[in-house]
Order: C-alpha cells, then sequence, then structure tokens
C-alpha cells in the first residue's frame, strides 16, 4: 500500500549517496528535527507539501516522489528488518527490560502507558572515554487507563 | 530454565504489596539503580550475594529465592507478555522508528550498533503543563564492525 | 486473486488525492454510506454495475477498475497492515476487552454471536471538551447457535 | 504473572455461576459501569481497594483474591481464544474493515488514532423486528500524531 | 478457561470405555442429535441443566462434571489435534476445495457466507461395494452481506 | 510453480464475467460435475485434453492456458484466502466440531479417516422458510489404518 | 487429550530401561512387527485388548496404561521433536526429494497420493563396508484422485 | 537466490510436456538414476557439466538453463508446496511415525543418525492385488554421535 | 519427553552452585572434554553408565537422576532461550554470515555439509590487550553429497 | 531495501563462475580475508571504495553494482536459506550445543556475551585420515554486562 513512498525513499537514499548529502542537513533545509525528517522522508510520516516540495527541489525528486511523500502512510512495521542487528538490540532491550520499565511506570504514573504517538525522540552521540555512547531518548506523553 | 528465579520474582511482588515498599525503596536499600534493581529482582541480572541477603532479610524471602537470585539467568524474551500495552508502545516506536535510529546511528558513528550489553537505561517522569511524560533514556556504548 | 481490485483501488486514492475529494463526497456520489463506501472501493466489497460507473465517470477511472470493482472479492485479511497503530488500537482493544464483549454477549443474548455480515459500522467524531473522540460503532445482528 | 488473577477470575465465575448473579448485578454492587466491571474482574484493569473488598463480600471470595483483584495486570492477549467464534467475529470486522476505519478517521482528524487507553466501550441490545442487534460502541480520545 | 469442562470431557471418554457405552448410546439417553451430543460433552456447547443431570446419572459424573457441562464454553481452536489425519483431511478438503465452495455459493446466492452457528452436521455411513463411505453434511443457513 | 495454471485461471474468470457464464454452464458443456469443474478450472485439478480444449474453445482461452490447465498441479493450500469468510467458516465449522466428527468416525468404522482423495463434494441450496440454507456434502471413502 | 496414553508411554519406557528389554522382544511377544509395535506403544495406534494385556503382564504396567493403550489416540504431531537431529534428516529428505518423489509418483501413477494409513515401514539395518546404513522403507497404496 | 535455476526448472516441464518425454527417459539419456535426474532437474543438485549439455541438447534448451543447472543450489525447504496432498503424506508419516523410527534406530545402531546426505532414494511401484503400491526407500549411511 | 532428564539437570546445577564446583572440574572428573560434559549433563547426550554413576556420587544425586542422564534424548532445540542475548549472538553470527559460510565450504570440498554429528566443538578465552576474546571453534567432518 | 546490493551479489556471482575466479582470488585482489570479502561481496558488510573499483574492474560489473556495494546494507536474517543444509547444520550445532556455550562463556568470564560486532570468523579445512574436517572459528571480544 505504501510502493509509491518506497520508491520515493528509494530515490532520496540514491540521491543522498550521490551528492553526499547528511540527514541533517536535509533536515536543515526543511527546518525539522532530524529524528522526524528521516522518519518521514522513509515513509513513516505524511510530509506537509511545503516540506514535501523544498526536499524535492534539494534532491532533485520526480513530481511522483513529491506527491507520495505527502501522503498518509502504513506504518507496516520491520518485516525481516527485525532481524538487523542495528535494529535488534533495540527490542532485545525492550525484551531484557520491558518489564522492568512497565514495573516502573505504573509505580510513578499508575495504570497507564508511554503514548507512541503524543512522543518524539532524539538519538545522540555521548563522548566517553572509554567509547563513546549512543543516547536514544524516547519522550511521550503518559496517558492513564481512563474510562 | 528459571523457575527458581520465577518464583522469587513472585514472592518479592506479593510482600512488596503487602508491605507497601515502593521499587525505589527496596533500590535504595541495596544501593543499586532502581531500573537495574527492578530488572535483577525480576530475574533478568544475576544478583552479587550481599545484594541479594539484604533483599532476603528487607523483604523476608525464602532461602531458596536468595539463591535463586544469585543465579545466572537465561533472559528468554518477552512471551505474550510483549501483547501488553504498557510494553507494546515501546515494540511500536521501534516499529516505527527502528529505520530512523538506524540511519542516524550510521551517519553519526559509522557501520556498527549501540551495545544493549554495556548499556544501561533510566525511566523518568518529566512534568509538562499539558502532561507530565514518561522519559526512557537508553544509553549503550557505540560498538562498530570491527573484523 | 484481488490483483486487479487492488489496482483499481490505487487508481480511486492517487485520483482522490489529485482532484481534492473526500469520501464523503464520492459516497454521496452513488448514495451510499461514506463505511460502506470506503470498504467497497478498497476492494472488501462488490459494487453494483451502476455505482461502479459512477465512480468511474466521477474520478475518471480506467474500464478494467470499473470492471474490477464489480467482482466479488477475496476478502483476505490485513497482513502486515495490521502493525499500523491507527488499526492496531482496534485489535489492541478486542485483545484487552474481548473476553468481557463475549460474556455480555452471552448474558444479554444467551449463546451466539454478533454477525459481521448482516452487519454495520459507523465511524463519527464526537466532539468533547478534553479533545474530540473517535466514535466506532459496530452493529451486528445476534445469531444463537441454533442446530 | 497473572497466574493469582487467573484464579480470581476462576473463582468468580464458579460463585456467580452457583449464586445466580448477574454481571449487571456484580456492576451495580460496586457502582461501575458493567463492561469496565467485567473486564477488571476476569483480570484485565486493576481493581481498586474498596471495590475488590466488596465485591469479595459479595461473592465470598478467599482473600488471595481479593489482594490479586488489585494488582497491577499485564494484559497478555486472547491466546487461543481468539479463535472463539464470538470474539472472532470482532476480529473479521476489524480485518474486513480496518483500512476503511483508518482512510476515516484520517480524513476526519488528521493524522493520528483512536486511544484504546483513554477509552470506554458500551454492548447492548437493540431490538429489531428481523432480529435483536449487538451493538458495541468503542469511544476513544482522537490522539493525533505530534511530535 | 475451559479446565473444567476438559476435566469432564475426560471423565465422560474414561466411564464411556469402561462402560462400553457408545455415543449414539448417550445421545439417545437426552434425547439430541448424536452430532450435538458428542460436541456438547466435548465441551463445545453448553448442556442444558436437564440434559446435563441426566447425562451425570447415566454416566456417574462428578458435580462439578455436570456444573462444568452446563457452562459456556470458549470455543478455543483445534491446537496440534490439527495434525491428527481423521481431522487434518478435513482441514486438506477445505484447502484444496474451499475457493471452489466460494465461487459456487456466490453463483448460487449473492455475496455472502454460510452460516457455522445456524448450523448442523451430520456424519453417516452410506455401504457401496468398493468400500463404504464417510458421509458429512454441512448444513448452515445462507446470510448475506446485508448492511 | 502453478504460475501458467494461475494465469489460466484470470483468463477464465476474466471471460466468464465479460460474456456472462455460469461455472454450471461451463461445467455442462464439458460433461462434468460443476464442484469439479470450478476446482479444476480454478487449478487444483489436471484438466483432461478433451476437456481443457472444449473450455478454451467455449471461452476463447489462449493455447498457453489451454496447455497448462492439462498439468498436474501442486496443490498449494489457502495462504490468505483462508482469511475470506465465505471460506472461514468452514474452518471454523472444523474447529468446532472437528473433535465430533473424529468421535462419531472412530465410533463407526473403527480407527481411519475419510479419504480427501477417492472424494467428491456437492454443494447445494436447499429452500427453508427462515431463510435458505448452503448444504455442502463431504463425501469420502472410509479408509481403516491397516498396516 | 492423550495424557492417560503419555503415562503408558513413560512407565513402558522406564520398565524397558530397567528390565533391559528391546522393543524387538516386546514386538515379538505380542507378535506384531517391532515398527507397528513401538508407535502403538508410544500412544500412535490403539492396542488391541488382548495385545494391551500381554505388554502389561510383560512390562508389569499399571492398570490405567493397559486401559490408556487400548484407547483411540489424537495423533498430534511431532512439536519441538521436530528439531531432533535423528527425526529432523527424515523431514530434510522430504524437503529436498519431496517434489521430485512427487513428479515421480505422478509419472508413474497419475494424478494421486501414497496413503499413508493403507500403509506400513520397515527400518533395517544394511551392512556396508564404507559404514552400514539406515534403510526406512515407506510403503503404502497408490490412491488416485478419484470424484 | 535460486531464480535462474527455478526458469531453468520451468523451461525443462513445460519443454518435457510438449516433447512427451518421461522423466525416465531423461535421466537415461544422462545415465544417473531417476530419482536423482528429477531432483537436480528441478534444481536441488549441481549438475556436471557434460550432464547439463547433454539434457540442453535433448530438450532444447537456453544457454542460460545450462549455466543455471550447473550452479550450486540453495536448498530452501518446499514453502506452500508443503501442503500439496501427495507431499504432505510423506511428512504426515514421518508426524506419526517418527518417534518410532528414532527408537528404532538407536536401539539398532546407538546414538547417531542416518545421513541425508551420504543418502539415495528410490521411488517404485509394488504390484499388489488389492492395489498397487508406492515403495520409497530412504537409504542413507549411519552416522554416530562421535566427539 | 526429557522430564526426568529435565529434574537432573536442576538437580546438578543446584548442587553444583551450593558446593561450588566448577564445569571443569566436573568434566575432569570423568574424564570428558568440558563442552562434551555439560551438554550431556544438561541433557543433550545420553552418558554412559559408569560417568552417570562417578558425577552421581560426586554430587549426590538421587538415583532417579542417575539413571536419567544414561537415557537416549530428544534434543528439541532452544525453545525461548533462543532469545538469550548470550546465545542469541551465535543466531546472529549464522544470520549473518551463514550465506559466506556456505560458500567457503563449497568452494573448499564442493557440494556437501560440515557435519553436525560427526563433530566437537571448543570453547576458550584468547587473551587480548583491547578485551579478551571467547573463541568458539565448530569442527565437524566435511560430508559430501553422495548418492 | 537491499535489492541493488542483491543485484550487485548476482551480477558478481554470475561473472565469477563465467570467469572461473574464486572468492580466495577476489579476496587477494582487494587484500581482505575471504570469509569478509564473500559476506561483503553478498551484501553483508559496506564496501570501502576502493575495494568497490578493484571489484568492479576485476568482475567488469555495472556502475549500479558498485556504488550499490558500498552502501550500508541491512542485514535481514536467512530467510528460507535456512532450510539449506548446509547451513542448517550450523543452525543445529548452536540448537544442540547453545547451552552448554552459554554456560562455559559464564564460567569463564561471568555475566556478558560473544560479541558478533567486534568479531571475526575462519573457514578451513583440516585434512584427517578419516575424512577432512570442515574447522569453523568464531572469535569475539567479550562484553561483560555493564551498567
Amino acid at each position: 500500500m505504501n510502493e509509491a513512498k518506497a520508491k520515493a525513499a528509494e530515490e532520496i537514499r540514491a540521491t543522498k549517496q550521490r551528492e553526499g548529502l547528511s540527514w541533517a542537513e536535509i533536515a536543515e533545509a526543511i527546518g525539522k528535527p532530524k529524528e522526524w525528517t528521516v522518519s518521514a522522508l522513509l515513509g513513516q510520516h505524511p510530509v506537509p507539501e511545503d516540506a514535501a516540495v523544498k526536499v524535492g527541489e534539494l534532491l532533485g525528486l520526480s513530481d511522483e516522489s513529491v506527491q507520495a511523500l505527502q501522503r498518509q502512510p502504513y506504518r507496516t512495521g520491520l518485516g525481516d528488518a527485525a532481524n538487523d542487528p542495528t535494529i535488534y538490540r533495540f527490542i532485545e532491550a525492550i525484551n531484557v527490560y520491558g518489564p522492568a520499565i512497565k514495573e516502573l511506570i505504573h509505580e510513578e504514573f499508575g495504570d497507564g502507558i508511554m503514548s507512541a504517538i503524543n512522543f518524539k525522540l532524539d538519538v545522540s552521540r555521548r563522548p566517553d572515554p572509554s567509547g563513546d555512547r549512543v543516547v536514544v531518548t524516547l519522550d511521550g506523553k503518559f496517558l492513564d487507563y481512563n474510562w
């Protein structure tokens, strides 16, 4: 259902490699956080018209891709990309620590969840003498079970 | 393979509810971060002998449980707890944002992963006028593909 | 088995975006409820000939698409669209509340089911000062186990 | 992880059958909607202390059950109950109409979801000359994708 | 959720073997078709009180079993009994002929289904010189897709 | 492995819709039962040469399709067509009644199975004042476990 | 559904090890082929009364086990025993050579199958200077697709 | 990974049908057992250069197919061909008799397996007055667990 | 099928922890490699009688455990232990490098496999200034596809 | 997501077969270990620009393939190649010996894992009078659970 968006993503990745552009530079060009930008350009969010047009100009995208970027996506999960080691480590972290996160959310907030919709995330590097660290911050509104 | 550890976890949760103790209080009693403490007491990490003994005294655990806590675990995944909404939102976040996280790690660090072993996490509350937020920080050493 | 219907759906969604038409406008044009209309045009119901022709004219569809819309579908399930958060929340609601719904149907009606065939549904917005609400009403004939 | 809650649910169902009590009567006794009550007593919600005690007195439950009802649950999904025809019809309805519901939510509200947490549901009977109908209303707050 | 019903079924099968009773004899004793009777006593239908009591007397069942037979079941599917060759041949028949059955239902009746609720079945032997035949008749009300 | 047969089936269904032919008419033209005919033309049985040629003439099929119809098929199961409600009801009937069918076959015939190979089926309509009925008769030779 | 048969199998294997009896000796005692005997005593076939009684005397089995051996089994498949290397090699042989076997059966016999019911098998050792060989012969009646 | 081999197999099957050649004739032409020949030409074994060339001449294959036949295959399993009744009966035989085969191999040979690599098989017809029989002989070297 | 062996393994692990014995010391006591010893005592290999008796004396095992250790196992795979990070890294290595290993085996040896039966492995530590290394050597006889 | 890399791999394997080049020769040409080289050219590692260009010249690859080789891969697992016998034996070895490897790593190093990222492997032949052996050495840095 997302074939046009997948093609747009392929076009973006190929141009980006050829032109030597970084995700950060593209994000800056449209004035959005880099994490949102990558997600949206890979097809996970609808891109507002002006941003889609700007990305289209910056990367010389086809009209179809500029249209496709604006369309509402089906967010259909990872498929066999779940086995990719870079992605799998996050799944493993949830496997190992999921129950502890759950207990601590309930202890602090009561019965409810962290929203994955009213939500943002940040990926950054923290220098460390024994090896720099990847720091991923998940930040979502607490929603209580509220009948 | 973790039956004794699972029984210990049940004993801990039952006592904790009866005594009205919080995870934070138990963590403080053994001088460990609360996130590590919950994970370890639920059976995901071997507990050092002195901490196991202290928890045993604090909660009046059986000798078998104190022994079991010290044993090396099999970290066997979430099973059907993966459907629990509080846990599932984290899986959904990885589903939706996993590819973006992967792209940004490679852009910043090159080919490699965030370690889930040399790793810690923090669960906290951030006050927000439009509703307080759950903030979960995953912090792992970058490991580059290094033949 | 539904490839021609899937192509028709793609053609419909692309035209609809380009022309700025809403599902409600299309539904009105053929005199059908909007929920039935979207389902049918996405390929889940055979479309009666006159309605198919009218939609074809409204959206400028190819003859193949007008034919395909009228064909009896295979209703083959969600596939990986089951992971889409907008759809998944309904699956989660059934996971969490399915047994309660079952108990209450049996208490009220005895042994039997709500038909999903003699069935209609309504999707609407209910304004609410603390945030508008999505209200989805499932309305199916009760069928009792009747040997 | 929910063994004690499952035992409490079994005790409740057995007593209810023996005493000839209805879910509606139990719900009334604790002053809660019947849909919430059934879910909670089957183990899907933590029951507030006073309600747990009242149910315990009404049905003559053991102390363990009264305690267990108050505990935070793991909401672990339907397992093989997903095959039960009364429950399956709801899954089928989501299979058949899920994409249409998604399209209509996005058309009306934009990109986002119906919350399954800030959520309630109603199960009722609507008399109909050609056979009474089961009407299930899902009512959840709209949450927009909000970075 | 059906443990008490499963125990009752075990008790029934054991007694039946010991006493040398046939399903047909038990069905006759309660005045029901043999197909319904076997299904119900194996736990797939709630048994009316008088029939449950009669079966209890005929086979000398425990009170718990007589109670359990009357309870509303969760019809949870075949599990690994789906591999049993006697059962699997029916699954294979649906695999091989399912699409043909579907085409013929739609040709004869239009868009809709055979009800599996307003439904009965018959299992009988048809003598045949080249080997007697198992004849299973599925007989369900046609339900048309009716919005 | 059945691509050529699948193409033939598509060609047949498209022509049949365009020409307004029924399965019954096609079956009559080749002098075979309609149930066998639909199965075979959809690719589940090899079609004898003369019948394949006759169908080819009747429907104006390509030579490739006439060839493909005669080829031995791989009968590869339903895939996601198992979710189609018209087909699923038969799977549900086997889920709910499979064990009862098994018990009755063994009671009547001893240890063995109904053949799904020496087998035929019939799909017909039975008029009924409270709604016509779909009657599907499965008729297979009994085969006893015979070492 | 086979718990009593599984207990009987356990009792048989334990006694057999303790008494140092071979399967061949047990098979001889009841006058049956060893392959049938092992299958039946492990629970895959109902054992005729006289053979069940003889095995019971030979191995000193409990009355429950002697009864259970005679009961009709559910043949429920291998479960995780499918991973056992000794069993897996047979699955692999079918994976690798299944299509060739199918082609050759159809070339020799036409459209149909080898029966797994009117079927016997033989396991034997064939001496070979470069290492003795396991020879397993599957021998089943050909059944042609016969409407 | 085997696309070129799959195309070669298709080309072989189509030509074989058109020319009316049997597998036995092709096997004879290259001087190999028919079972090996079918497996290899369907893509399960690399074909030695001279045999590939001979098959190419006999059937008029393209150069690509002659090349592809010689390539080392990925033997990737049956996929949905496992549901084909002709193939499934062999899987069922392993399901039903796998544990008995295992017991008898260990009784005769000790701990180890039948090799599926140092292995051959034979498919033949055995005339029988009550119906001819398919006889499949699996013949593999015994390999003992040998540290 | 391995319950007695699983109990023996539990008894061994509990005693080993209590007595402070290492696997290396147990292996030395029975004169076997430590890798074989751990596998066998966890239930993956039958233990010869004298070794089983020696282990029984060393650890004070019950007679049942000493018997169970000698029994032929079903090697039933990892189940949910496949998610354990220590084990998963090996699965990941096969996922990432499996095709390369396959190519290199075929290049060096031709068509065939590394035996997992005529096989041994070694787990050792290799000191390294930038962090000691786990070195696991898999060593199996090459078996060529040999009809 | 790796389609371009998969095409490059196909081009490489076809040229390599046609030119009669070995993996070892290609590896030597770019000055990398053969194990890394095969993995990388099959698409599991990004290839540095100079090596990609050299391989392109050596094998006469298209520009697209030379570009694709340099791109960061998604390492998506084995899919149905996991059934290939040459690859499966490694999975079986982990199934059978995984728990033993885990115990020995923890005994020697404490709680932690062998890295699959800071990792290399070696595939070699060890001559042996009773049949040469495949020796695969997995060599990864130990990482301790380090909060």
